[in-house]
């Protein structure tokens, strides 16, 4: 088969033996696979990638000498079955996993892996229990954004929610712009979302962002502020002490810049009793004052990833039209641009989402 | 009056004016009043306390070139009450009072700031919304605890336990033993507890920790693995990955030594998906690193202070035997020792907490 093969560096077109499914396992055709800024960042800081992944309990043991087939963001075909497996959904059907695959018991991630060629890579072998059919004929390009839709969906799971919450969305890229389409799934009302490019905070209002942010401009906690704030409110240390009068709408405020610098500045900046919640992916060490998260209050929640269930959640949300995925697409690449396609996510105004099809 | 006054650096003895009680204001006697890490952290950093402080919203405007009578954890008698206020306590009633007071509506704290005396003075003017009889004879000197202990009560009741959670409590100073007397009063064990110093693991003992751990021979994070582990407990990620067998316990982990590196520190070492709750008030910079936080869905509760709720449940523990303070205190000194205690105070094996008595 055909992959982009991420090379000493470089990613190179190549051929790779096709995978020979195993015992529980569908072979499975790829269709569509997006770009993830996580495969930016593995590209571009191989070995800090890979060594604070072991730090971090092994959570991915990829060789940084070695080749690697990215993408973990897919929707395929299913072609055939392994041994003993059953035949459960008819070869043709389209369908989508979470980026792991099962050898007997052993979980093999898909994306990191030097052994599993991941969805930059013409087939894959995917665990017979773990892929799911895409309803309702959504086709396979968006299909795929099933995977980042379940990121931001995971993120608003998490974060306590409760309808009188006001939420503030840092960074609209493919993680706040999922995270956006959560909040909306939830219906919590008004999203604030902000973001220094033009083309994201466009991309932002289309997802169901209520109001948008230049944070050049004015203070995204300002304008949260202004949303905020009950009619009648008295914000001196006297009223808040005896409870009197309407109390401000809780803020959650969601990271999803993923740089250092940015949960510091959220913290210094977030009103009183804030909940953060930190979903973009900060891998350098950073910098906080505990201080204020102490006078506050605040609450940091990590959040990663996401159940089977919310990947399965995600799935119906997109198919069915809670979700609409239509905005994040704004590529579709073959395997010799995938090169290209990295260098060009680079720039916020230009991709949200670019989608590899190995077959075209 | 006299009082212990903070100036230019160090502790004096001076004679202050006496307080002179306002509509709505107790003149109060100071009998007893706790020396805080805090006023420790006040004296010997004293710019950066207060410039910190302003930055966080003026939550005190402590100027740090003038006088000031340090001060918050205090039991006092009531001597005289304000012009048109009621007389709702007899003179000579044992009250305490969070450390602010009121002049109208304006609300003033006690402790650090340069017009209202602390507790190191012989006489306060409390506000009278705000003192609390002191039940059951209670000591003054035991009644002062009601303070820290609020401390160690609030973050107890700010971490979301469940009766299965397993607390670890890093650091046994005066807070990480305030918060184990939380956790005995919510009933949650087993209660593990680490600290370096013999003597603090002592007190931790008899404040009623389960386990205790010196993290220079035992990690106090395997030590709650053993403790926290089921079993027939399964950690392989297929078992994670479709919920077979029993889970763990979860972790809640309260940082309870407010120095810079150890809220990293406990982010590195913590299991997945614990709770971890800042009682410790570091005042620096401090490094982490985010990835840890995210791999491991990590949460992170700042906490300060107490409701004025929980500051009188507090008195109420303390007074009806369910939180016993004896052990805790360890000194007690009249004004012209003042100074001495607040070195004293630097060594863990020394003491716990003193109490000053300005009529000594």
């Amino acid at each position: 088969m055909r992959a982009a093969v991420f090379r000493k560096g470089s990613i190179v077109v190549d051929t790779l033996p096709d995978p020979v499914p195993e015992k529980g396992q569908v072979l499975a055709r790829t269709l569509a696979c997006g770009i993830c800024g996580s495969d930016l960042h593995a590209a571009k800081h191989t070995h800090a990638f890979v060594d604070l992944a072991k730090r971090a309990g092994n959570r991915w043991s990829m060789d940084a000498d070695k080749d690697v087939v990215f993408g973990h963001e897919f929707c395929c075909e299913v072609v055939d079955y392994g041994p003993e497996t059953p035949t459960r959904l008819a070869p043709g059907t389209l369908v989508v996993s979470m980026p792991m695959t099962l050898s007997g018991e052993t979980v093999q991630g898909i994306g990191y892996s030097n052994d599993i060629a991941g969805g930059f890579a013409q087939y894959m072998p995917l665990a017979d229990r773990m892929v799911l059919p895409v309803p309702n004929g959504l086709p396979a390009a968006h299909a795929t954004l099933t995977e980042p839709i379940a990121v931001g969906w995971h993120a608003v799971q998490h974060a306590r929610l409760t309808p009188d919450d006001v939420p503030l969305v840092v960074g609209c890229g493919p993680v706040g712009l999922a995270v956006i389409a959560g909040l909306v799934v939830r219906d919590i009302h008004p999203i604030i979302a902000a973001d220094y490019s033009p083309g994201r905070r466009a991309l932002a209002l289309k997802m169901g962002a209520d109001i948008v942010i230049d944070p050049a401009e004015v203070s995204p906690y300002q304008a949260w502020g202004q949303a905020a704030t009950p009619a009648g409110y008295d914000g001196s240390r006297y009223a808040q002490l005896f409870g009197l009068g309407p109390k401000m709408r809780p803020a959650v405020i969601f990271e999803c810049v993923g740089v250092p610098g940015v949960i510091g500045q959220i913290m210094e900046s977030a009103p009183a009793s804030a909940r953060i919640v930190v979903v973009g992916v900060c891998m350098e060490t950073d910098r906080i004052e505990p201080f204020f998260g102490i006078v506050k209050q605040l609450n940091v929640q990590f959040v990663l990833a996401y159940t089977q269930q919310e990947f399965a959640e995600s799935l119906h949300h997109i198919a069915e039209g809670k979700v609409d995925v239509t905005p994040l697409v704004t590529g579709t690449v073959g395997l010799a641009d995938v090169s290209g396609a990295f260098a060009d996510l680079a720039n916020p105004e230009r991709h949200a989402k670019v989608i590899v099809d190995p077959w075209a």
